[in-house]
């Protein structure tokens, strides 16, 4: 298929490169910012610019916009009709609405991972996300997505918004803690290095199945153990955070005993 | 060196079988609970029983004592002196001195992983924690240790317990986000598979480097973004900790800026 490219952040990177290893054609990078169309057009050795009426210009089969999710609705006020094409935006937080309102045919496209821009991502294990207009928009957003992936699961707005909750639980919070954990090692002269992989593990079994997984004092409801860690704690924000989570995991194993 | 060994938890086992393949003998598995130490005696293809006086009668070069925590005094009170040998526990949260009182050559051995009684725990990359009441009985530690291992470690008590604390941060914190996130999609009818690359993906970057790779609304302080999440969760304890660790990353976030 024939793809026009709106943006060029790391996911416009991403897909642009796996979509064109895939086979299809990346007729065009559209960008405000001329430097960054110009590099991600030069990578993908196609057509750049900064000027939205390229859009009429170079015609495609699908238009991606993979832009930040409050440009998105800026971007489709610039677009024409584009009656007889597939738009697409990859946020998943944001409704499909913002795309219906113009298009006929239009969807979203998102991959359960965070993205580099760098490195080249392998999206074939990435679990890509899709929801579409109209069953032609689903069917033609699907072999698209199929290209790139082996898992592939429609899901309507309100899944991808719970997804997305649920993605800051299993990313931006447990990170928190990684760095959590390595300022307190520091601060006593430890190498992070020592949980590398502890990390690995607990994600490996957590991944799978994180009841069967659970385990520690705040788990056995072992107060004097607790009382003792909170003692080497270096901060009120440490020890509030300790006692609140522990608070959750005792309540989730009175609630399962 | 001829190995003795107290406890037949998971612990005991994973060091037992792992001391037996690097060529060690074992030469007893004492446990007070026969079909315990009959299990793993069989294992280790050794003699067991349930009589701490085993220990008078089977002489070993080390002395393991792999119990649970709260029973290590009581193994202490039930030995003899031991004076030619070492005699080692393998807590993360006790001290070396509640072997110092009784023991000359005395240590620690403890493992930043969890083990599991199953399945065969390779020990080569799991970073091994020593301690040592003086420089022989550290030399005979060392030697065991390398033996397992090739990232051992020599830290004091204090620091150990430190170790203890961050392991709780990495492990059973993280682990329980993922039971809550579990939970979540579950209420919505999302299989949790969906989240297997991003928290492996978390986990790879969050063990190099967790401050490069935080990423979220409460990093980026998006308000709108947060309060749409919080309108998502299910119950008051998700919005507790979901502002409680919103609110650290920001702490974080303005002490960084």
């Amino acid at each position: 298929m024939k793809i026009f490219l709106i943006g060029s952040g790391n996911v416009a990177t991403q897909l642009g490169k796996a979509f064109k290893r895939c086979g299809h054609k990346i007729v065009f990078v559209y960008s405000p910012t001329i430097s960054h169309a110009s590099k991600l057009g030069k990578e993908l050795k196609t057509r750049f610019g900064k000027m939205p009426d390229a859009v009429s210009e170079f015609l495609a089969d699908v238009y991606i916009i993979a832009v930040k999710d409050d440009a998105i609705s800026e971007v489709v006020k610039k677009l024409p009709n584009l009656k007889n094409s597939l738009v697409i935006h990859t946020s998943g937080a944001t409704d499909i609405s913002v795309l219906k309102k113009k298009f006929k045919n239009c969807g979203v496209l998102w991959q359960v991972q965070t993205l580099k821009a760098r490195t080249q991502m392998d999206f074939r294990k990435v679990p890509m996300v899709i929801e579409a207009s109209n069953p032609s928009a689903e069917k033609k957003l699907r072999q698209l997505a199929n290209d790139l992936s082996r898992k592939v699961y429609l899901l309507n707005s309100h899944q991808r918004r719970v997804l997305h909750v649920g993605a800051v639980w299993v990313n931006n919070f447990p990170n928190h803690l990684y760095y959590l954990a390595e300022s307190l090692l520091k601060k006593h002269d430890l190498p992070f290095e020592l949980f590398g992989p502890l990390i690995l593990s607990t994600a490996e079994s957590g991944m799978k199945n994180p009841m069967a997984s659970q385990t520690g004092p705040a788990k056995r409801n072992d107060k004097k153990t607790m009382n003792a860690h909170l003692k080497l704690l270096p901060d009120k924000n440490y020890r509030e955070l300790y006692k609140r989570i522990s608070k959750s995991i005792l309540k989730l194993q009175n609630q399962n005993d």
